[in-house]
């Protein structure tokens, strides 16, 4: 006979543990336990349902019970909840949720998988039948069939991460008036505030109503109220605030539960009982760059943790690198990505680190669909070590951020990235890719080669009233600048040197910030020793100042945005 | 006053040294000179103003003489050839091209950048008005005026390489009736011949036609006649054959020449004389894998040695990681792209390999637009070192390459490969990457838990009468399969053990690999000791036979063709 491995949760880590157990012993008896009706479910893709983009939900199940026996003898037994771990008996209590019996079960090894739960806080009104959660099939049919079949108009999502956005994107898709409400000052905390307005204006532009700052108080039968006493019409609202791990079985069982709420596992994704592993979204992790402990809720890193747990059982030596959690996200016709570590979690932990912005074409600019991709790359002061990026724009971020996951997963420094050889053809990138790029204006920063502001720092620049030029040819000038600036176009400013004040700082920008960081170049090679260049130029001001002014209703430092 | 900086050619290289001398010198005398009417031009995108993807042929010159001048005091003289270099004067001679006029100009610096000109082979014929070639914009337009003009109906492109099947696609794109000659039996060369079977495929089913394995004899007024005495009707020919580096400049001048026909440059650029850099096409540079000298007509790589030069020029340390080959091409609806050693090289250079070959979705499989990916990933015996991959499908292929290519320029094996966190989202990828996915297939290999032969050989099994089990549902093996297989399904086999034979080998495959190598692996552990993976399975299969079975009439291995 072989080992009897049993675990607690069929989706990405349950699921992978049990086909890698398969795959090293056909003799194991392995069985999976589900609470729901469906094991090995597409959690990711969960959201498109709603838009019917995918448009039936069966295709959300990956594989059903019949086919994990039939094709890898592993038993799964859905509406079966594991309701008791008992470590030194090596025994799970199990409770099948459709006859309300409980039985026992023995095991060689366990495996706990049980992933994480939406956080719902306890609200007035928040279990009313029109507030709903999005974690598994069942919960997106719920959601679908209620927003479709009651023509419900207006829909409250609380909650701006991936799940939040997701939803309300595809919800805005099936032609619903959508308001999605976050307690922060952006979305997506894997990005900067800077970035991160980018998303703001494209949500915003396709129709949806942001509200930031400001939470979720009582869920109404046909509104809510928020924290600051406003009100939004909502029949139907989508709690998306967060998850938390599902810890509570581990702990009844005595597992020790790490510092920031995960289950505490070892190099091998062992607990602190013997022969009980875990994965997944309930576990936490080892952080690659910062060596800190952390949780990180995402498919790709369960997935291999769960090899390495099976692996273990039978001895496997494997590599534990850690996490550095490398995302994306579509937002209507915006592609964001990002991996690493972004500025606030650089000062949180401390570092010394830079940022390089820039805003190359994420093609050859002749070629059609040629667009401007915003990204931001940080590295480690005085190391050059890359720690983390941010892209955002029409075209392939994912790519470029694939490839700064790959050198920080290899240690690599800006010089690597500089000397990066790309695919290239107009087709698909530039010569000079956005990531040598980027590693370019990364190692002028660094090497003191060059001065710099940012973009969100140029509405302080324009109150001090400092003195900006604007490098750009005068009908590029004439079509929306920033107000205090004076046009000098790159082409002209040889002859014009006398209107560049030698005695204070200059700030120079242009369109995406190619022809700033030649003419602040060339001014530091004439004798001027203080230019900055503003990073991001013009674009990024734009686009940084749009959404806020909306917003607030203020008085915009630029005389026309421009987002091309 | 600064530094003289003479440039011989003004497109990637040459545009990129000058810009960058400027940057680091605003005091630089910086003079240009180009044969052609323009400077800086895409040459890459030449190719697609043929089938009116760029609408205009000016925008191909990405900056005149003007802007060099206006923007960056560098002085760009077109219709200007230089015709001799005399190293130890530190002079060369310039021809202008308009008046005849010769005169010499003296040079602190002097900089090579003169590319590579098509190769035509003295056949008969070929200085014909209609006979062509694509290396300029000029060129380009005298193209594009022929072909459209002249209601031009039957084209041949001569040569299979990026140029050829670039200019190619593009004049069907333009309705043209196209047939493309190589003298290979493959074209794309950075491609292994299994590979590149699918392009042959999609290159037909444009409607192109397809010669391989012969050469131009001659090129008559409405035909052309190959070396087997075929004729082909031709009332325009284009000969992409191949380039050959410029060199009879740096011969004349007495610099040294390396074995592999381009000029020799040192770590910094520098050629055998003095104050003397060459860049670009015309050069031979190291190959950092197999250290051995090379050719390498690519933008990318052209940009950094031009960086590399001027900073030489001014004291500023540099790296020369050399070249690892990364290209892409996008022909009709597949991407494809390939990166370091291909098998054909690893043979060249001696070294120990093996390679994965899989095919996984792009995307996640219910997404819309999800597709399968061709994968090849070739890795060192017994290191694990990753040596080069080549990747073609509908999907983003040129992100898998780049991530490789990353990993091959940190000098990463399979073990870092399949660690790798990459970002994901269903939109974008799947959570196992296909690069994470390659990695554990080559691990498989590389740590001997799985054999395999591969879908090239799938023809020799058959014609040997080799046991095939065809592990697809019986479903799937109606629609089409390979005529001696056996079906016995991934979820029947456990039952039908008695059906399988223990006396001899047994190859195993289903639609992508991924049911095949569960089922070897069972029966490995069931103590089959002769169970081989077809790594390719019938996907592979059909796509590596299908072309040839078109080209030679011959009987098809399978009962269906299937590319799904």
């Amino acid at each position: 006979m072989g080992k009897r491995v049993l675990i607690v949760g069929g989706v990405a880590g349950g699921a992978s543990v049990a086909a890698r157990v398969r795959r090293l012993d056909e003799n194991a008896e392995i069985v999976m336990f589900e609470r729901g009706p469906h094991v090995s479910f597409s959690n990711c893709a969960l959201p498109y349902y709603l838009s019917g983009e995918i448009e039936e939900s069966e295709t959300l199940v990956l594989m059903n019970p019949d086919v994990f026996r039939n094709q890898y003898n592993i038993e799964a037994r859905t509406r079966s909840e594991v309701i008791a771990v008992h470590a030194e008996q090596k025994t799970i209590t199990v409770k099948n949720l459709d006859t309300g019996d409980t039985y026992e079960e023995a095991y060689d090894k366990l495996v706990l998988s049980p992933g994480a739960s939406p956080i719902v806080p306890p609200l007035e009104g928040v279990t009313s039948e029109h507030v709903f959660t999005v974690r598994n099939v069942v919960d997106i049919e719920r959601l679908q069939g209620f927003v479709s079949k009651q023509a419900i108009e207006d829909v409250v999502v609380i909650g701006g991460g991936f799940i939040g956005i997701e939803v309300a994107e595809n919800l805005v898709h099936a032609g619903k008036k959508v308001t999605l409400v976050e307690a922060q000052n952006q979305v997506m905390a894997p990005f900067d505030y800077d970035m991160v307005q980018i998303l703001h204006k494209e949500m915003i532009d396709n129709g949806m109503d942001l509200i930031l700052g400001d939470g979720i108080q009582s869920v109404k039968a046909d509104h809510i109220v928020l924290a600051s006493g406003k009100t939004v019409k909502a029949q139907a609202v989508i709690m998306a605030i967060g998850v938390r791990p599902e810890t509570s079985l581990a702990k009844e069982a005595g597992l020790e539960i790490g510092k920031t709420g995960g289950i505490k596992v070892d190099h091998s994704y062992r607990t602190s009982a013997p022969d009980i592993y875990a994965v997944g979204d309930a576990i936490e992790v080892h952080h690659k760059i910062t060596g800190q402990k952390t949780r990180l809720a995402l498919a790709g890193p369960a997935q291999r943790q769960a090899r390495a747990a099976a692996d273990d059982m039978y001895g496997i030596p494997h590599r534990n690198n850690g996490v550095i959690g490398s995302s994306a996200i579509q937002v209507f016709n915006m592609n964001a990505a990002s991996t690493g570590l972004n500025e606030r979690t650089c000062e949180q932990v401390g570092y010394d680190y830079d940022v390089a912005f820039v805003i190359p074409s994420d093609k050859v600019g002749i070629m059609p669909n040629s667009n401007p991709m915003y990204f931001k790359l940080i590295f480690e002061k005085p190391t050059g070590r890359v720690l983390g990026a941010q892209a955002i724009g029409r075209g392939n971020v994912d790519k470029r951020i694939d490839v700064i996951a790959s050198m920080i997963m290899m240690h690599a420094t800006l010089e690597d990235l500089k000397e990066l050889e790309l695919c290239y053809s107009p087709v698909f990138g530039t010569a000079k890719d956005v990531v040598n790029f980027a590693a370019l204006a990364g190692l002028n920063i660094l090497n003191g080669v060059i001065k710099q502001v940012r973009f969100n720092d140029v509405r302080e620049l324009v109150e001090q009233g400092a003195t900006i030029i604007d490098g750009r040819e005068p009908g590029e000038f004439k079509h929306g600048h920033i107000k205090t600036a004076i046009n000098i176009p790159l082409s002209e400013f040889r002859q014009r040197l006398d209107e560049i004040p030698t005695d204070k700082p200059i700030y120079v920008h242009c369109r995406s910030g190619q022809r700033s960081y030649n003419m602040v170049k060339a001014l530091t090679n004439l004798g001027y020793d203080n230019v900055y260049n503003i990073a991001g130029s013009y674009l990024g001001t734009c686009l940084y100042e749009y959404f806020n002014d909306q917003q607030q209703g203020r008085e915009p430092i630029v005389t026309n945005y421009n987002f091309r």
